[in-house]
């Protein structure tokens, strides 16, 4: 983790979630527009603590963005440890702090999601990746 | 998890490896030939039992593969809770049943990495993809 991570965790309300490998894992890709790939790393090392706390609130945990070259993408993975994903996932559309990160970050990518229009509105911005292997921990 | 796996699982040697969300996060990506995703995901449902314990021995744990249609890639995403990670890849590279499931799989693939040969030898067949982003569970 790094120190801003630390940083950020240290101020979130949800510190007791289970740190197991429990839960959905969801993997999902978005284009990084390459002009844009140092602004996107750069504010990815300081993700304000208000938007990971929407993310845990959602029950969404052990989250990683990483970024594939050939194909400028950048590939997320996260678990999903709640049971109602869709009420979850309207609530971080909820979040303020949410709202402006995506307001951010939307511009730096292009959507693989047909009709794409934004992370706030429309069919969804990052496309989902289908499952085809899983071995537990 | 599936059924299959869950068998897999119970006759695994390593069990008591622990369900936590530590070790460094690998994201790994590799084309799949079209022809040969069908098979590719039927092979995936049943992973041999001596595969994933070479895998379990290596320190390799929460192990996920997803397939991204419009580029038709498979991403891997795993952790890594050893702390030799060369050491532990060749004792994966040394297991027989690891190196036949790779002659299995080698051929439904295209590496991304320059002089790729195959996963037994070589600079590489997975293409590493960088971390921009890590929210600990």
């Amino acid at each position: 983790m790094s120190n801003s991570a630390a940083a950020a965790n240290a101020s979130l309300p949800f510190p007791e979630l289970p740190k197991t490998n429990e839960g959905k894992r969801i993997c999902q890709v978005v284009k990084v527009r390459p002009e844009h790939l140092e602004e996107y790393k750069k504010v990815h090392a300081n993700v304000w603590p208000e938007v990971l706390g929407a993310l845990r609130k959602a029950h969404v945990v052990d989250y990683s963005i990483h970024f594939f070259e050939p194909h400028n993408l950048l590939i997320a993975h996260m678990r999903y440890i709640g049971n109602d994903f869709k009420k979850d996932m309207a609530g971080i559309a909820e979040n303020e702090a949410t709202k402006r990160w995506w307001a951010l970050t939307d511009g730096m990518q292009e959507s693989f999601v047909p009709g794409a229009t934004g992370s706030e509105s429309g069919p969804g911005w990052w496309l989902n990746a289908e499952e085809v292997f899983r071995m537990e921990g």
